[in-house]
């Protein structure tokens, strides 16, 4: 390490990139053996660092499962920010959904997919961030729906918070599926999936029609 | 413990409490510690057991992990089997869906709902186990499903297997969400929920109509 010290851009671009490669190791430990059983010398031999390198990145296993949260979570708002400008509101959510499946089908960080989730229900501060970058996405899928009420897409009666609860919910679910049942597949279930959230979300022209229809 | 030795009905009726006493002990440990944390020793003294008690009844922790999964998935079957004799096949799913999901609505084993499916994903012999109870509570529910279709309840074109796979999902899905989001709850997700499934298995009139009007 006898180099001049580089300018700061390219310092911060060299940082950010060790930061990954140790998130990629840590995911690949724990896709193999779990976060509690996988120690801070395996994801140092997975990374191909020394542990004094590591440790001048993450002081702990905690600090780097909360980091693979922040990424996970984080990646997330930014994918669903274009769909507060669609014409077709509805296809555009699915198709978004199609590539957050997709995105997370890589074998690794879905099988630690659970296990995030257990310890977002657990550890208090793996928690906090989930819920802050959770939140986020949230907020902004609200408005979506409530865009979509307004062009006539969606059916402005729905509650859009426990309407875009219960998207996430089935997205989640078919994610889970995936991986619990070997038989799944997600060109088996996607088509399933959409055609679940074009009817939950439809406006009802016969209820209407019907209701109007009464005396 | 110097009783006279009980007749067999009796002694396998205490191995069971025994059982269910140290199954229940150790769900209360692994809601607060996670499977992996949580050691032999906690487990005694939660169930207020001596190490060699615990022992004959299970020889590890991974034995115990695996009997939580068993009884966990076990319980489900029973629960879907009349749904073959009701009338109302679709109202029928979603009151079943309701009891499990208030079921499973305990704290102590909601909150390690996410740490069984993680060991569901990993360790293969929990993983044979969960197969085999899922895979008969599958198989109960396309023929529901396959019932409410030739009552005309439930549309003929859908593919059953599939869309016992959705449903699952759903299911399986509201359950984490109500863990992982503070604000989400029950009462505001079911709706949700049941107007999704009822939509989503719903025949359709309009589109059959719609085809037949074309020459």
């Amino acid at each position: 390490m006898n180099e001049m010290t580089p300018p700061l851009g390219l310092r911060a671009k060299r940082q950010e990139d060790q930061r990954r490669r140790i998130l990629d190791a840590a995911i690949a430990c724990f896709a193999r053996g779990g976060f509690h059983a996988t120690g801070m010398q395996a994801i140092c031999a997975e990374a191909g660092m020394s542990p004094g390198g590591l440790y001048r990145y993450f002081p702990s296993k905690e600090a780097i499962i909360e980091a693979i949260v922040e990424r996970d979570r984080a990646d997330i708002a930014p994918q669903l920010l274009p769909l507060l400008e669609v014409d077709d509101v509805v296809g555009a959510l699915i198709a978004t959904a199609r590539a957050f499946m997709t995105g997370n089908l890589m074998p690794e960080s879905l099988v630690i997919f659970p296990e995030l989730n257990a310890e977002v229900v657990r550890n208090p501060s793996v928690r906090a961030i989930s819920e802050r970058l959770e939140d986020e996405a949230r907020d902004i899928l609200v408005r979506v729906l409530e865009r979509g009420m307004s062009l006539g897409q969606i059916d402005p009666a729905l509650d859009a918070l426990d309407a875009v609860r219960l998207l996430m919910a089935m997205t989640d679910g078919v994610l889970m599926r995936l991986l619990i049942e070997p038989g799944a597949k997600l060109d088996g279930l996607m088509p399933m999936y959409e055609r679940a959230i074009r009817a939950f979300l439809a406006p009802q022209p016969l209820r209407a029609a019907q209701t109007e229809a009464r005396p």
